[in-house]
């Protein structure tokens, strides 16, 4: 049993972790601001003697003993990382910070929840973990983007400098249950909307790709990247099966018969074209690939918004 | 007459930037750590009325009323940014994000001095600011590199979210009085290791280009962007003049003949194979380029080496 730190536990992949580690057993803290997360996705865990939840800013400092952390907390969608650039890149650059700080502190592993937007708009395709990146640093994603590259610095220089047990993980985008139904990220947007019968919204042309994992095929990677020794990453973590998101569109429009038409809007800024991981290092090192087909996944995330009433009361 | 905050003002770039300045009839504030710079650098100055010096860390808060701000605390050679990456990071993003502060506060206008370095090892040729750069976000110039990256997001989150008027100028290789003997930046390794009869250390096969601008000429244009209304930048500094390692040793050699031969030593990692800036922006909106030709700004730091007695006294 293990004394496991999850920042941005209350959020969409943390709060899906959160009830892995659980069930395996373990101490879990949560520590999330609330800021996307709710505390809904970790109500049936409140009252647990395993479990804390703490409402901090992982921008401040905070003194917690551990023995590993999982740090995710960041604003994930660009529609709230957006929101207050400033802020984001704070969380990114701070909140790395003080995390990093615990584990050099208690001796604690700390895994980094990095992303696939360190490759940017990637001139490489599949990205490996060796590619560069194609980033704007100066532009409306710069925060996130640009944020996580200095986050990934951080850890590699804390693990260069103070010897902390690192562990950085690249997620590819990634759906399932909990996902915030208006947090503008396109599977969200499209089962939320196609539920609500709406217009499916596309963003350009709908060329532009993506490959989406299934959240517990990632909860899954997570824990085995955490808990594989002799391996500090990047580690790219995601389903290798590229869509179109027009594409995407479809599927949910074949799934979900009372969907409104496709409605294609002016594309994003600095919107990446394609995307789509090379996931031979995490088969090789970690044993590891996704199971769930987007079709399968698709299925549990539409009962999940159904449960939550998603459709069948007024948008809030 | 304007207050003027030099952040790194005891460095290299920084104390030939004040002296300007302080020629032009400002009020002139240096905040600087003294890290890497010295005293040396602005002792001609201490004591003057329009003249402040304030030992302060930029990664520490700090109350100023200025109306411009300079911002080039951090240290640039790479022997003194690798010394303590984590610190490096930190004062990239603590200092500009406390500069910004104040800029925010005051309404004082920010220059930040970024670098050539954004572009990493760069595809492009020469470089135009439009580059997104080929940067290596976990090695051991990460620190510096995606430090200045995400110094120049925040820029501009700054000025995209509160407005404030902000000029990021990216320098290119400079060169000239006042360079450290010895911190491992290349044209002042030549000319100490020539002025003390060594050898001159190339690392790699010497086939690598910089493009060197003489220090007179970058503040001239840092100054000039500093004073344009209606840009933002981000605005190549630099001579465009470029040169390979090997050149530029043989250069030094033919000028200081008492110098010791070539020596080749195995290559730095992530060392860029090519630089030159592409200053067409420079050029039309600040009507700038480069006059000092590399002969000349060398004799210019020659002289300077030889009168703080460097070859003619043991090495420190
Ligand atoms: N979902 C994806 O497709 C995806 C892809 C790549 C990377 N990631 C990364 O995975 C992590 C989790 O993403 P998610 O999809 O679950 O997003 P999410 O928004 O659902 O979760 C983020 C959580 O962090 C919390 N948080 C944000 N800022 C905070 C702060 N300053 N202090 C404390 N808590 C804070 C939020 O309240 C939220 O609970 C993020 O770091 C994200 O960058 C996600
Ligand atoms: N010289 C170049 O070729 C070159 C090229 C590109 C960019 N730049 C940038 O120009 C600026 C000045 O470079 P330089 O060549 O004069 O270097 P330098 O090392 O001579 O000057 C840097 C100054 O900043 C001070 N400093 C460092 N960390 C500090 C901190 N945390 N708080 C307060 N002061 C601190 C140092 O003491 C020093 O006086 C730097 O920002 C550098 O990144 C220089
Ligand atoms: O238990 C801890 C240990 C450190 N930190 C913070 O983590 C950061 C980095 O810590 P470290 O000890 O590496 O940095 P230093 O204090 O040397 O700057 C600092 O801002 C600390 O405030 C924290 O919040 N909790
Ligand atoms: O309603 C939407 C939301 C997103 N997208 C597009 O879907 C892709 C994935 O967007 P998301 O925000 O989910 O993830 P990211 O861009 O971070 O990979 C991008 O090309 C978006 O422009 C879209 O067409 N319609
Ligand atoms: O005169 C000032 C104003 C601000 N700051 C610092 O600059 C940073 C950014 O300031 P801002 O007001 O934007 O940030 P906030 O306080 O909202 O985080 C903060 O860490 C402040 O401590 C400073 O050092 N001097
Ligand atoms: O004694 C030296 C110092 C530097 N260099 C090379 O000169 C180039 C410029 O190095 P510097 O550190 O001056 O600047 P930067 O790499 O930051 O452009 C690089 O290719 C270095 O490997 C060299 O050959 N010998």
């Amino acid at each position: 049993r293990q004394r496991i730190l999850v920042t941005g536990g209350a959020g969409f992949i943390g709060s899906n972790l959160v009830d892995h580690l659980m069930e395996l057993g373990h101490e879990v803290i949560v520590l999330d601001s609330l800021f996307t997360g709710t505390k809904e996705n970790i109500a049936h865990w409140i009252g647990h003697p395993r479990f804390d939840f703490i409402r901090h800013d992982v921008t401040e400092r905070i003194m917690l003993e551990v023995d590993q952390i999982y740090h995710l907390a960041c604003p994930a969608s660009p529609l709230h990382y957006k929101y207050n650039a400033i802020k984001t890149i704070k969380t990114n650059v701070l909140g790395t910070l003080n995390m990093l700080g615990i584990a050099k502190r208690t001796g604690a592993r700390l895994l980094l929840a990095s992303t696939s937007e360190v490759y940017g708009d990637p001139l490489v395709h599949p990205q490996p973990e060796s590619y560069w990146g194609n980033v704007n640093p100066i532009g409306v994603r710069s925060c996130y983007d640009e944020g996580k590259r200095v986050a990934e610095t951080l850890c590699f220089d804390y693990y260069r400098q103070h010897h902390v047990d690192i562990r950085v993980a690249r997620i590819f985008n990634t759906y399932g249950p909990r996902m915030v139904e208006n947090d503008g990220r396109v599977v969200s947007n499209f089962v939320g909307q196609a539920l609500r019968g709406e217009e499916l919204t596309i963003f350009g042309d709908g060329s532009q790709t993506r490959s989406f994992c299934f959240v517990s095929d990632l909860v899954d990677a997570l824990i085995r990247l955490m808990n594989t020794e002799g391996i500090t990453g990047p580690v790219n973590l995601g389903n290798p099966t590229e869509f179109t998101v027009r594409e995407l569109a479809e599927l949910v429009r074949r799934k979900l018969p009372k969907s409104g038409p496709i409605r294609y809007l002016p594309p994003t800024p600095d919107d990446p074209g394609r995307r789509q991981p090379d996931i031979h290092l995490a088969r090789t090192v970690l044993d590891w690939a996704p199971r769930v087909p987007l079709e399968e996944g698709l299925d549990a995330m539409i009962a999940d918004f159904q449960r939550r009433g998603i459709g069948s009361r007024p948008v809030a």
